[in-house]
């Protein structure tokens, strides 16, 4: 590996991200012309029934994988995390007359909770802004309110590297998840949600759809007559009655999309065998960052850590800069961490392998060991140059 | 060319629909690995240099090919043309206290009208519907509002086929324009539009990308006080504030949309040989038509016919059936016209090949025939079999 034109390196970004390597040879293969379908993918009509059958294949590996009860619709439609910012309490919360609760607990929340505000009255349940969202809250620092409309929470947080190990059991009002960057990262309990959604570019495909899977009570409430004026790109109802067909939908994003599901299926086992390689894949960057006396710090509370994004700092922000430099040209690339936190992030999604993750963490430990070497070389005159 | 395994048939779906088969071919060589960036384009950050420069040349492109002026901005957003039809009325419509009139010619305008009035006064300035949008207006049977807040028309109904073919001059208000059906078919004058969107996949690109151009001065509509909960993603100035990178674009989609934009600079020569190429293959099958005695019956009247999508019945829905099945045979597919309409739909976009349609003309004048010879073997008893 290295990052001479033409070659794949280690792609540690944010997202868009890594995508497993089978899944783009495959998409390769058949870029020119889909099997039985006598066009490409990007070609043909999303009636067809070559899509149909890409359709529903992905929607039942989603199903699978993740056990989504029958009383769940799944959908996919476009316009990223950003559209389901607005989508979910134009659907969930407009004439309600009751607040939804926010759960913030890092840049993406903040904005999810900006956007609600302009759809109807929200209430932040608990912030951790105080400390540039470092942790999540504990069960007794929740404020929730008695009556919610639903409560809001991000179950991992890029930029500050938090995470959500496990599916809340804070209340019984519709719990509503963007799980955009940890999404079939690890099996959950469906049940427990009233909606979760996931754009794919992190975790689950390419940028261009998002991942919406509804319980079908809350559907109701996009149908009240008071909701009459909701437009219907906007309405999850128009959505889930047109089969995510109500429009042209992303076509070529949802075939990758269907991609990715097959291979955690088929090539990884399953999401018990993808939470074990994520649990070891962060372990190996996290123990290092524990064993290196300080010099790499971590900027998630130990407890609150992202098996995603690991947020760390260097000592000084020229020491950053050689990492991410000298990193890159041992083909480590994309691993800025956001301007908000600073230092690095290595962003590590389901397809980030082993090896790039073993290469990482072994570049991280050579790096350390050569400035421990330098600065003992400052200290000392015979020391080797 | 056949429809068996593997091989690419002449696809005449009227979107998502056939690509020039250069674009595919540069996609797929550089799927697994972009020259220059080590990774997918399917797998880069929005915001690495390697996207940017897409971006950037994709507008860049877009604006040579079309002459756009300085005084306009080009997005690039998700949703479809189905979100655009909220969205023009939720920044151009909300607060203006003045209609929005509407152009009504086909089944598209006829949406695009339906979700305006969910976001304030709408007027039918025209509607062919008496005719099932068989026609165009000519100038005088219009009835503009004297000040309305823009006029909106489709320049193209894919599923009636007609299309006006130069740019309306109707009035001084902004002139909105659905373009998604005939983007960059011809030269336009862009100066005479307020805005003009288009989905990308019909004849710019895949599904999940639309390309928005709108005069700069219409962006102080949504900028307004009155205009605070309008959401972010639905607001044209949040996505020219930030390049079209207010939220991950669809990467891929736009990456493909730049393919398009340069083979019809570099390949076809630009949109004057363009709109050449169209008319061409548009008259093979106009002429057949309108040589078969009748037995073709053009859905659009003469001078209103779609040089996109040529809407033809036959006979009888068993010699249309009939029609359909032989020429699935032959490898020309999605045929089918729309149930609103019936008979058959040739969508022959920029990128359809002169070789296909006239495939398709060689087997229309051959359907004909036989059926010429069937009926005179009918009548009488001395035929040959």
């Amino acid at each position: 590996m290295s990052s001479q034109v033409g070659s794949r390196v280690f792609n540690f970004s944010a997202g868009p991200a890594a995508l497993p390597t089978p899944v783009l040879e495959q998409a390769q293969k058949d870029l020119l012309c889909l099997p039985g379908a006598g066009a490409s993918i990007l070609e043909i009509s999303h009636r067809s029934p070559a899509f149909i059958d890409i359709l529903t294949a992905a929607k039942q590996d989603l199903t699978d994988l993740l056990g989504i009860p029958e009383n769940y619709k799944v959908l996919f439609v476009q316009g990223g995390s950003r559209l389901q910012f607005s989508m979910v309490p134009m659907n969930l919360l407009r004439g309600q007359e009751k607040p939804a609760d926010y759960v913030v607990t890092g840049s993406w929340s903040s904005k999810a909770l900006t956007e609600a505000g302009r759809e109807g009255p929200t209430h932040v349940a608990y912030s951790s802004k105080a400390s540039n969202f470092d942790r999540l809250p504990e069960a007794n620092e929740l404020q929730l309110s008695t009556d919610a409309a639903y409560t809001y929470f991000t179950s991992n947080e890029t930029i500050q590297g938090v995470q959500f190990d496990a599916d809340p059991d804070w209340s019984e009002v519709p719990l509503v998840c963007d799980a955009s960057s940890d999404f079939l990262h690890r099996p959950i309990d469906v049940s427990r949600y009233g909606l979760i959604y996931a754009c794919a570019q992190k975790n689950a495909g390419p940028a261009g759809v998002t991942v919406v899977i509804i319980r079908e009570d809350l559907l109701e409430r996009s149908q009240q007559p008071s909701q009459e004026n909701l437009a219907g790109y906007l309405n999850y109802s128009e959505h889930v009655q047109n089969n995510s067909l109500y429009n042209t939908p992303p076509t070529f994003a949802i075939y990758v999309l269907g991609l990715v599901a097959k291979w955690i299926r088929n090539d990884v086992g399953g999401l018990d065998q993808m939470l074990v390689r994520n649990r070891e894949k962060a372990s190996l960057l996290y123990d290092i960052i524990d064993g290196s006396d300080g010099f790499y710090e971590g900027h998630a509370q130990p407890s609150c850590r992202s098996l995603m994004n690991v947020t760390f700092r260097l000592p000084t922000d020229e020491l950053s800069a050689s990492f991410l430099e000298q990193a890159k040209a041992e083909g480590l690339h994309s691993l800025a961490g956001h301007r908000s936190v600073g230092g690095v992030r290595a962003s590590i999604y389901n397809a980030m392998s082993q090896e790039g993750v073993a290469k990482l963490a072994g570049f991280m430990r050579a790096f350390h060991d050569a400035q421990k070497h330098e600065s003992q070389c400052s200290e000392s005159t015979d020391c080797e140059s």
